[in-house]
């Protein structure tokens, strides 16, 4: 997606040098797919391999002045979760972002997922609803494709922000197929502006460096 | 999915019974959800919990004669997908069935898990392409939301079965939100037909009880 296929990190005196996807250096890169000898190997790891290589990725990588750290999670509540939200406590996390796909048994996982951050009193910065209705490309016609309105129910419910439905777009799956900008090759689609608004949210509601952004 | 939400399971001298959804009893269901108190609990534990709790399915529900064992994963290949596979190594299990979505990241994880497979030398029953094009209720033409025939080329590059390639549908979800039999409901969609294609060619390269069936 980020174009990053087949990059190396690099061990410094510091530490391990993240990937940067492109000459700006404005986003830095850390997966544990670059440390793989071939791509199709799989990580045949049981939790306290996985939880440790977590704790590396935020401590022994040379992650330099960062305005944001953002870390995707699998679904679930597990090992990797505990172990992020364990890790960061002491820097007070802004939070997480939920993403759901509008169907209610997607949308049960996304509340047991808001139920622990509860619990782990990490804060939530919103909910996304995510493959949100879709429009043909020939008929210009919106569909449903998985029914509609799972994730703002759910922000309602849980008294959260919602940030915003992403639409199943077709040129946004090609896009990332071939590590291309999305919202710099569509700049006004649907998608791309719901994209923005988001972003735009979460740039208002986070602070960079402790302060106010 | 399965209408079962809010039923109970329950102990008996033997083990726990499962849950059957309909009065024909020709499906039972073992979840972790029928244990948790409220269903917006959060299943917080880490990997040694888990693999206690897969163990126990397997060996403490009272399963009765069954045709069919089939244990769905989450993705990937770690603490769930090692200790299924272990556990059921003595019982020579039928093999693994994977399924994937059309787009590149999708292909490499499930090509991951198979890599997966071959190294704990479980058979591969073959590969689904999921979310394979979407036909517009409204034109009826079709469009590939995320890219089209990821699933076939990677069961051509491992040399497994390709079974069948699932079309999006919101009739299938609608479906699934309101624990429906979709190919009941629905058997001459091009979902419904495939889907009982796929299930054809299973029934038809598995055995049951050791016997062919």
């Amino acid at each position: 997606m980020l174009n990053v296929e087949g990059k190396d990190i690099h061990q410094s005196s510091q530490g391990w040098i993240p990937v940067y996807p492109d000459a700006s250096q404005s986003l830095a890169v850390m997966s544990i797919a670059f440390l793989l000898n071939r791509r199709d190997d799989p990580i045949v790891w049981r939790g306290p391999k996985k939880n440790a290589m977590i704790k590396q990725f935020l401590s022994d990588v040379v992650w330099g002045e960062l305005d944001y750290l953002i870390i995707d999670t699998p679904p679930g509540t597990s090992d990797e979760h505990i172990t992020v939200v364990e890790s960061l406590q002491e820097y007070n996390p802004d939070g997480a972002i939920l993403v759901t796909t509008p169907q209610a048994v997607a949308v049960g996982d996304v509340r047991r997922e808001l139920t622990f951050c509860r619990k782990t009193k990490l804060p939530v910065l919103g909910v996304i609803e995510n493959m949100s209705g879709f429009v043909c490309p020939h008929c210009s016609e919106c569909s449903n494709v998985f029914s509609k309105g799972g994730g703002e129910a759910l922000a309602r419910e849980f008294e959260i922000p919602f940030l915003g439905c992403v639409p199943l777009d077709p040129q946004l799956a090609r896009c990332l197929e071939q590590g291309q900008s999305y919202v710099d090759a569509f700049p006004s689609s649907p998608s791309s502006q719901v994209l923005h608004k988001i972003a735009e949210s979460l740039h208002q509601r986070t602070t960079i460096n402790g302060l106010p952004s």
